[in-house]
């Protein structure tokens, strides 16, 4: 990017690599290896993830959270089944339609509370309620996504209600896990705690947005969706000849728990911007800041002024009340100074909005 | 790979990538970009491409040759339309059906010869001339292998006439060039001469295969496929969000003429070692090696003894007949020594079998 | 259906066909006709239809509402586009998910009112506005249903307003009329009024419901979406080889207005149900009656009692409230004296639910 | 059809309904029916189905052949998997590529020999030997049609052999019988005996071509595939509503082995010209005339003379050689009069066309 004055905060995609993951990547391609997924590296990385996890669990490196949600749920979806979600699930809104594409089947949205996003056990019993006769698509998995698309987090009890109600109604549990290191560290609970004994059947594990780079993985726990895996994953393009690239990254991902370090670093910097700016005037939080995304409501004109030095999402126009709301998300390697800094500039644009309006 | 006694010829992806390709990858994680292709790197390649090709062409980066090709098809087809190609080509053998589940469209197979694997003219014209009535998939499309599946690589004039054929019957040409620098060293043509000015309209650029790590691109040259691209990428689970690590690459591949050089160097290998096989008496060469594919013809038993210190495909076994065929691959940095070994080894091995058959 | 006492109001598709569709039906199975929809009778039912319609417009006969909607759709949209409609669409909640599979698209669904059902210009241009980035399906087309799931009719003006939108921005308007004659009886218009007028880009033209049996017809307006339908319909599974049995029927159909005589019948006694049960203290007429469907609330354990000489669809549940909804379905062949003896029935069925309530 | 003094031997779907079948279908419209198939005929029709077949059997009523096949090998296959067929089976060469849409499978074909086309046992192992690897779809189906697309039959022997293999080795079993009753004709069996004994798992039964009109039905003799099949034939648009109409014409087909009738009659018109012409010098017979499909040699130009009174389809032309192939189908109401007229009309367009060569 050329402008360097300008900070981001748009999103946790925009940073690079952690340095420990671009170590172990250059090693990992000086090496001769067996290719789509017989490699050392995978070998090795499904251990940690056994490690994490449990033992019996399997493991396939995939390149992209949409590809991760999708192989996932090809695994257990027919073309006239259908898994239901949030209604802004991230394979409803934001994966290009692959799923229809891919799979042929459809998504059943339940509607979400616009504070947390998240599929209530009751939304979700009343979704299943309604399609339930041969006209249309037959309800076979749930979808949630941890942490959600608004930041926010199960807790386990949450998941393991969603869970018991699915698997006593014959529906498989499926977990995007795009942010879900963030998810764990707001819990304060280990990946087993809340996927394997809540009783997630299958899990997409993002790194990307945690400090590595095109590093997904599809973990799965029961054992029915395992047998056609790698078919599906090659069908879907998503196996790679020179595979070791991508379960590379996952060894010192869980060695030293940089996994937690990077997203514990996220959050508390969320919170901390969070907190500060609760106290003002114009800036109003919309959601529940359990992880590293803010949404922020704010009067359309200041965010012009911070758009001159900042890079953030704008998620909502109201032309008509004046106002917006823009999504900053903090990143593994956000500073200390960068969110001071953030903190600083927003006030002093709200301290000379306010001046200009006074007039 | 634990056995490091064991010398791998298998296939050009065992390898891991250049060193210069590497080290570009280790700047590329520093910085911040943004994301899913509007990164700095995504443009300096492409500028790349455009010295290589054509001022005008478009490029995408995706992570897999498969997915290069159905994702070029898939701006070409609809699904009731079909693509014409030889019977052995990639897209009709070893891409997991991910064009019937990704377009739903019909590969229309061509019968190609046994020494080079080509889709004729005539064959073409045949194919096309066979499907043309509302009963049958609509034959929109021809791809062809450059270099083929079995090493060799069409003529210039070979490609031009395909496309003449093609355009004056409304096809679209796609070319899958998962190894095409390999095919421009045979040919000592540019890439332009080779791709731009026998009328091809889009490319699947692999480089893999040629010292790069998950890097494939498609050059689109036809501007009427350009239009939706980016939809057709996203939708294939190809739009990366740190998507420079795909792009970064080409940059030194292209500069001092790195893929010419890689590829040069498998195929030079490839040739020593055909022509010295050749002038034994067990060892038949099937194809005309014109890049780096040998595929050798041999008895059954002589074959157990080199798998035991040689990494090969075996593609074909006749028990019948006790012989088998099998694939020998050299890469970017297969070394003059590992050649001369292979060579001093396989004739051993079959001193060592006529000697054991004398008897 | 075995228990003839109970009388059938539960869908317009549990009748046989008019007796003059009947006549014709016979008299085509007795020809020989070229298969595939190039015999003499789907000649002259395009004829008709283009009398009523449009000099110019091309028509498909298929066999199903679905498969007239799906097949119309196939023809505009790409896998990576979307379609605009009403969330309770029949394409969205009753097609069995047939449009992700068969075309991979997206519906991208409106909120309508309880009460009609329509899709309104303003929930469309929101609908619009949201969904334009690279990160999802494209909206491309238009979906209305007319007369509604709910039975209620789109004036001319509503149309107009939608198709002048749609073609401001790129997307074509499709018409899912599996029961657009009753809302042509409404409305008092012609077929051309309704759909040419308004600028309608293409019609799933349903007679199924209307005294017809198996005979759906795709009229298209827009030249661009007809040049690969043929190819369309036959991947789709309706390009039948002894088509003449459904243009057959459309050839009576519209001779002598019989649609017309059949949709007003329809139409009529379910004006006059719905008028006579409005003055009663229990059952609640919850939409606008422009057509054959009446969806009326009432005490659950009433509903019991009406379904032991009644058949009628229970639209929802309520056990908290002890409340439920039925819908009420008149037909072609609905006659007076059923019309008259169900609010007899119905009136008996309150007065001793009443009576057993006041103890 | 204008020109009535056109004899026509271009199908068996040229031809209506036999009048038993035309009765039937108009006492259907009369009655009042519960929709998508749960009327009384088609309770009554699966009963003569299971009298036929087996008494455990399921059955699933569609429009047409085509259909038929999809929805039966779409109870069978996930995208990733695959179908071994005959080279020129319909599901590869005339179904508008409705599988590779609808289920987003691969079709393996099999060479076959050029005077019966059936898939060999043989065959079928090589095929299925060559594809076994994660790198494309594996294979789990086998289908073959019978009578097959050159009208040649499989015997019960050849049928078992078939099943015995693919049950073995994982794979179900498919049989195409839209000419099924033309193959029990000529083998003078059951069709328990040719189709459950066998073991024949899955069941495409035609009887459009046999005297009916969009009369196909699925019939389910492995229980695994019943299951969900309610669901696939809804989503591929074959669920009708006024479903009566197809079940309730299997009723007479079956009563008094009018399905025997009728084939028997149009093999032995077969039979009748193919013994006639064999005895010409220029009429080569290609085919082992086994039902009612002939397969002819002739030269060109004496195939121009012939279309000016009959009707026939044109299945090669080389004008190299100056001759082509023609097919010559008889129907279940073939008299005759007509197959004499036939083989008199060609003897007659023999000689002279001899004479005109003798100057």
């Amino acid at each position: 990017m050329q402008d360097t004055k300008i900070i981001q905060f748009a999103s946790d995609n925009y940073v690079g690599a952690h340095p420990d993951i671009a170590a172990i990547l250059m090693t990992s391609l000086e090496s001769i290896e067996i290719p789509y997924g017989s490699d050392t590296y995978s070998k090795l990385a499904k251990e940690e993830f056994q490690k994490q996890f449990k033992q019996d669990c399997e493991v396939f490196f995939v390149g992209t959270g949409t590809a991760a949600n999708v192989v996932a749920l090809k695994s257990i979806l027919r073309s006239y089944e259908g898994v239901i979600c949030s209604d802004i699930a991230h394979i409803n809104t934001a994966e290009g339609g692959a799923l229809e594409n891919f799979i042929g089947a459809k998504i059943f949205t339940a509607p979400s509370h616009a504070s947390d996003g998240k599929l209530t056990l009751s939304s979700l019993k009343q979704v299943f309620q309604n399609f339930r006769n041969i006209h249309f698509n037959k309800p076979r998995a749930v979808s949630i996504t941890q942490s959600t698309e608004l930041g926010t987090v199960y807790t386990c009890e949450e998941i393991k209600e969603i869970c018991d109600f699915a698997h006593a109604n014959g529906l498989i549990v499926h977990m995007d896990g795009a942010r879900i290191a963030n998810a764990a560290a707001y819990l304060k609970k280990t990946f087993k705690e809340m996927v394997v004994d809540t009783g997630v059947d299958i899990l997409s594990f993002g790194a990307t947005k945690n400090g590595a780079i095109m590093a997904e993985a599809i973990v799965v726990f029961n054992k029915d969706l395992i047998k056609d895996m790698l078919y599906i994953q090659k069908q879907s393009m998503q196996l790679f000849s020179k595979m070791r690239f991508i379960p590379a990254q996952f060894i010192p991902y869980f060695k030293n728990n940089l996994w937690l370090k990077n997203a514990a670093n996220a959050n508390e910097k969320a919170y901390y911007i969070a907190e500060e700016l609760k106290s003002t005037k114009l800036y109003k939080i919309l959601n529940k800041v359990e992880t590293n995304q803010i949404f922020i409501e704010l009067p359309i004109n200041l965010k012009d002024d911070l758009a001159k030095n900042y890079l953030f999402y704008i998620t909502q126009e109201n032309f008509e009340k004046n106002i917006c709301s823009i999504r900053i998300i903090t990143s593994y390697n956000t500073s200390e100074a960068d969110a001071q800094k953030l903190i600083s500039d927003f006030k002093q644009a709200e301290y000379n909005f306010l001046l200009s309006q006074s007039f």
